[in-house]
């Protein structure tokens, strides 16, 4: 059976782009989780709920945070699961900063970092490490992938006829 | 058992970067194959490459490049396995280009981006993701995150003696 | 007689682009082509399109691609034609992301970069191109250059009258 | 009396910036103690030294620390005494990444920011914070800066004469 | 008692954020005063207001400034007192002009550097320093905190009911 | 019979990026010409040799230029030869200035920029530009893209032998 | 008598800053003209008008332009007169991009770079050169400059009333 | 009689790109002084050398200044001579953070700004609103403005022969 995916964001104004993420989860009946979890206002939440992702049988964590985004490096230092981070776009610097903040790990503690408001991706990032041992979500990502190539080969079709 | 890792290079200059992520999955006597496979010379062995990582045991790709870093995105182009991208610093824009174009891929196709220069969280990611569904694995690397913890213990007695 | 031109693009979202590309060709009476073509998500259709294009008489590729823009790339390297890479703009790095992605190629597989979001402008660099060897079409360029700096010194005579 | 000031630093590597607050200490004979904690690899030292800030008689806490630099955030995090936060220059970013991840935090969980590889001054910080109910040390550090005005003085004198 | 807090600006389109500061200090009853004083405007007078700002009983200055953003610095240079800078957004670089020129102060003259528009945070901050030797204004920001964390937590259980 | 290349600096010191673009013409027997011309401090002979550049035959112009690199898009000015820019990396800000001092040409006078010091892709650029109407250079292009891949085939050969 | 002040602009969309720079002149009642010339669209007119500067009795070019923004230095290379360069923000890089073409120029060729969309303050420079020989004219800035100051006096006590 | 020029530096560390200015000044024969000012350290002397430097018959006044750069900007505050500014390349930043502490001035207090690390262009730049009404001075400017051209001729003579 699968493991589970937690979705963790620091911010309520941050929940578009989560919704992003949900939606492709939703698609493959994936088993997840959503927290409102900040690593500056709730560390000791932030701090339980990394020591415990193995315990509640979480395989992926999703974290998405903007501005100085400390969020998914917080999250990975507490764990050895997965993290993958979402830098959210801000209104001053476009989401430069809570890339930055998620990326550049220090050696030991990686997050798997996706594009600035990348929600979606986030969700595909997790979908795909859980197919590493699971070759049914495999087969079904592959199957979306063909999806995806032929959504394309139908809009160039309607473009040129 | 374990899956194999894969780091693929687009140039031999990148080697010490690799080297980086060679040395983490040494210490963990992880099955690993290097490759050096370029997105714009060797475009058809990416493609051969990718379409063939299932069939041939891989679990996770490492792929380190440096400008315009196309390489991890050809491979995620290719499989569902998940594709680690390492952007390589650069003497002119520090790296900041190879960052971006390894990052900022679209919807559906998402690469796991770790730091600039980043070649042993490359490889920490890449554990991190084989233990999802193997718990000695994952015992091993709390036992090295907490070698690590202890490190710095032992850093900051040295420093107040 | 002069070769072809393609307009390929990732996104149909990318359409405004392609539409400025279009508008000047159509002024030259060019034959093109539009397709939409995505380097990640129809990767086979990339590499089927740009092998063939000698054979569909191309003689110049222009690629529209945002964030992290690898298509121009990927038609590049496996064609010897020339291919013209137009940066698009996105909401949160403001196309830095997609310049960088297009224009740091390595040594050997060249793409010829112009502004952000110009469109336009890779349609000015393709009739340079096929005007290298075709005087007639040369000659129309220097028209319209003379147009547009009579249209130009009639701005500045309506200002100062 | 004086509260003391803590500096603490993410990595070894980063001593030089620390000695640099610790020669402006020194020469004010402020009581001040040194620590190796990383955010992410001692993330549970972190917690702990920010929690019992107070009660050790801290009164302002120096955290120096390069890249994804979470360090100050975490532990402005654990306790309402004020941290001061110096970027640290890497290689490649040229310390951006450290700035923006350190200053760009969230209302509620302040860091005061100086410079990259501003050592020195987050310890003139420091003590102009513990001056504000200190009139001595404020009447040191006019002094210092007085001597600092002097010493341009002296050398535009020199320059010009 | 508690020292005062000044607030300046540089400009009165820059109210907005110096509202969001007053805002905070108006929760605590901190009494604080508002002034426009723009370092090139009316430099005399940012001169006199700083070199009298302790003999009016000032013990935090908050500078809030946009674009070149020289305020907080030259405040800094005529006084001990703590100085925090604000660096405001601007149309055209998002603040990145105004978060350099007031985070890059020389040593010997520091500015406690908030995010950009980070108004309310410049009045955390100028709180905890207060706070430093005064245990009431402490316990209050330690309750203050305490209610940021149930009110994520709060959001949490909605979330999830 | 080919056109012929202008390889045009607008310094002495860009030598080194020129030399470049001329070991790549070298190697396909292609007549090019070298020049010093500034675009600040010989406008003139900049205007002139633009303006006379279809009546000596040239083909394609490269434009080496750094820092405000104004150098391409002057010469771009005068005709309706394809002009290909080369931003030269500076010591400051690593050549992001003549990035997009090069590429962010106005509409109908378009620069083909390249990477950062790409002297040697500037000459593939320009190769594949006459190879549009000519097949011969077209196929020893191919040859040369053959060689290339074969030499990483060969280096990743090396590696796992 | 006071020489005149130029005002050169490459494109009619930046008649909003050309603007901004006219209003101040307008309050001084300094003679100038207003000229749309496109370093690229009419380098002739652009080369033209730098040669004739002097003649014409101009003592001072503002050019205003954004994107490539080549048109001061253009105007500098052909003229000793003090020219001043206004970038303007474009939608996609906030002006950076033409704030770099303008302000990096070669050692001889200066153009005095002001603010990017600072048309203003171009003109506010363009009155202080020709006061430096105008003592009148001095006299009035300095006048304006009282103003300045007393309008913000006036925010302030408006503020505190 | 020509007026003086002033070079100012806020540190004895920008001494080369003073005297790179003075190199430029020395040949022309132009009468100037040359100071070490702190806009933080000596803010006090900045007043006080603005305020006199009509007085002392300086007609252009140069401000050199590295990271947050405010001298430039401190000086223009209080005169009305025209103050150029050169922002100094720094070990962390390139120069970035001063280029743009310097030119983005607020309306009314221009500072004519040159390139990064410029200091012989502020000094051309200097000769140019001096030679607004010294036309010994332009035809010296010009002059030296041809020999740059022939040195250039010369260069690519040697080049081709």
């Amino acid at each position: 059976m699968l493991k589970r995916i937690a979705i963790i964001t620091g911010s309520k104004s941050d929940m578009p782009i989560v919704n992003k993420a949900q939606e492709v989860l939703n698609k493959f009946n994936i088993d997840y989780e959503t927290h409102i979890i900040s690593a500056h206002r709730t560390p000791d939440k932030a701090h339980e709920f990394a020591v415990n992702a193995v315990k509640n049988n979480f395989g992926v964590i999703i974290a998405v945070a903007g501005k100085a985004a400390h969020l998914a490096g917080v999250l990975a230092a507490y764990t050895h699961i997965p993290v993958i981070g979402v830098p959210v776009k801000s209104d001053d610097l476009g989401g430069l900063d809570a890339l930055l903040s998620t990326v550049q790990m220090p050696s030991g503690v990686p997050v798997a970092t996706v594009a600035i408001n990348g929600g979606a991706n986030a969700a595909w990032l997790a979908l795909r490490i859980l197919a590493v041992e699971n070759s049914d979500l495999a087969a079904k990502i592959d199957d979306a992938m063909k999806n995806m190539t032929n959504e394309i080969y139908e809009q160039d079709r309607a473009l040129n006829s």
